[in-house]
């Protein structure tokens, strides 16, 4: 079951996906625009992407980029690499993307003999170096039986969520809605309790064994209570994905406005110059408009 | 350890706080505007509460009421229990109340030498009854040490918070804003899914095991599921426990644009007539504003 796969898009998913798929011994190649990132890819065991190079004949190709656009850059861009595959290779598309846009890149694989899995991932980079990821994924059932090897080496759960792509893209869209939201309702709760001179361990401490929990709560709070912004996750996915997330509501005329709120707080820790910085950062732009003083490292 | 124990409030809440003190063996006493409730009380062994039967001799008042309105009305309002009480009993308040309020009403019970201990608390119906509540609690050590035969009996977990009353109501004003956010977010993010065509089920059971959960997803979202909209906590909770949210952090000039724009979903589920129905109805608001159908049961 050693594969060639090729991992478009080495930041700190698709980088954890590549080492978990070297470590479980496919020939991996990875591809970024970053040649820092392909370096250190090949000092640990990798291979540099070259699409030219059709003697390493491609089974898998994991797309583990930032959006829409990026994934359709990749597959059918300029150089596009679902030109270079052949027929019985799979693409498993692990980006945020709106549901129909997955729909349309599956048949575009499927019009040349490629399966196409739609596959949004889960579980933050920690979980993606080690082979722990959570997939939501949607495809026909040969997309399921040729990215088995891939999902094998890098998820702990594949949640098989329908067969052709949609279903996938949709779930991860209620999960960004539900976890952008409650990162903010973190930041707005911590920064609130302080304001009533609450010590921000406590905070958690208590919050943490009670119904106001999450597990945006208990995995982010930590962070404020620190002060430690090193991004695990960024300010900068979350106007991104909330924004995804709104668009298909509206295509859908649905109202979402604890959606919208949350939006409007990462959109305003971005402005800020906070988008490089962790998720967690959000609670800085309730701080400041409130006065308060967070934790500092 | 048995004391003489008067429980104000028969509620959800205060009943089952009730039964815990009796399985407990306190000398228990039940107050409550509705009458049916003092019966129901009486007979599974408590009884009638009548303040001017002096010879109970009250060690330990529970107010398990809906605000701080009726907490004060209890407490000091025309025959308001305080003026019963004898030096050294001990009043534990459990409604969610302002910060502020419940510093006044220590000050009130302190002044004619009785305790008080801001204890909110958390937990629900189920865990009232089991004696399992979780309190946020704040008060002088004496306070704490006379409450303690009710609080053993009530409470598996005993948060304390500080040495004077108000981090507990804070504690408790903290918890709730994320409460709040998370269940309408849960039905924000159900009405959602179904919009794309998901299945309920698959939604709770996916969400459940990824980053997008939460203690009030798990817990309502079979809710809605199951189309079971009895009130374990009705939606007119929220309403007032997010306004009492607001009013706190008005008064420290902090804005709260999740918890406003949740209480918003609150108050059209408490306008469209479903204020005794479950706090998951509030999923009904977002099913009529897209269209949706949501299961029935």
């Amino acid at each position: 079951m050693k594969k060639n796969i090729a991992v478009f898009g080495l930041g700190s998913m698709g980088y954890g996906i590549g080492q978990s798929l070297l470590k479980a011994g496919h020939r991996t190649m990875g591809f970024d625009v970053a040649q820092t990132q392909v370096d250190k890819f090949v000092s640990e065991g990798g291979i540099a992407g070259d699409l030219s190079d059709t003697a390493l004949s491609i089974d898998i190709v994991m797309i583990v980029v930032l959006n829409a656009e990026q994934t359709r850059s990749v597959l059918i861009g300029e150089n596009g690499c679902l030109s270079y595959l052949k027929p019985g290779a799979c693409v498993i598309s692990c980006a945020t993307v709106p549901p129909e846009f997955a729909k349309e890149m599956e048949q575009k694989c499927n019009a040349v003999g490629v399966h196409y899995l739609d596959a949004p991932i889960s579980g933050g980079a920690v979980k993606a170096a080690a082979g722990q990821l959570s997939v939501m994924a949607a495809g026909k059932p040969d997309a399921f039986s040729a990215a088995d090897p891939a999902l094998q080496s890098t998820a702990e759960k594949v949640f098989r969520l329908g067969d052709a792509a949609g279903p996938g893209s949709a779930m991860k869209a209620v999960n960004q809605l539900l976890a952008g939201i409650h990162i903010a309702s973190m930041a707005e709760a911590m920064t609130f309790g302080m304001t009533q001179g609450m010590d921000p361990n406590k905070i958690v401490e208590v919050i943490s064994q009670c119904a106001g929990s999450s597990w945006m709560f208990e995995n982010r709070a930590p962070h404020v209570v620190e002060g430690d912004y090193t991004p695990h996750s960024s300010v900068n996915i979350w106007p991104k994905d909330l924004g995804i997330v709104l668009d298909i509501a509206k295509a859908s005329n649905f109202s979402a406005p604890l959606t919208a709120a949350a939006l409007q707080q990462f959109v305003a820790a971005a402005g800020s110059g906070l988008g490089h910085e962790d998720d967690a950062a959000v609670a800085k732009v309730y701080a400041r408009n409130a006065g308060v003083q967070l934790p500092e490292k």
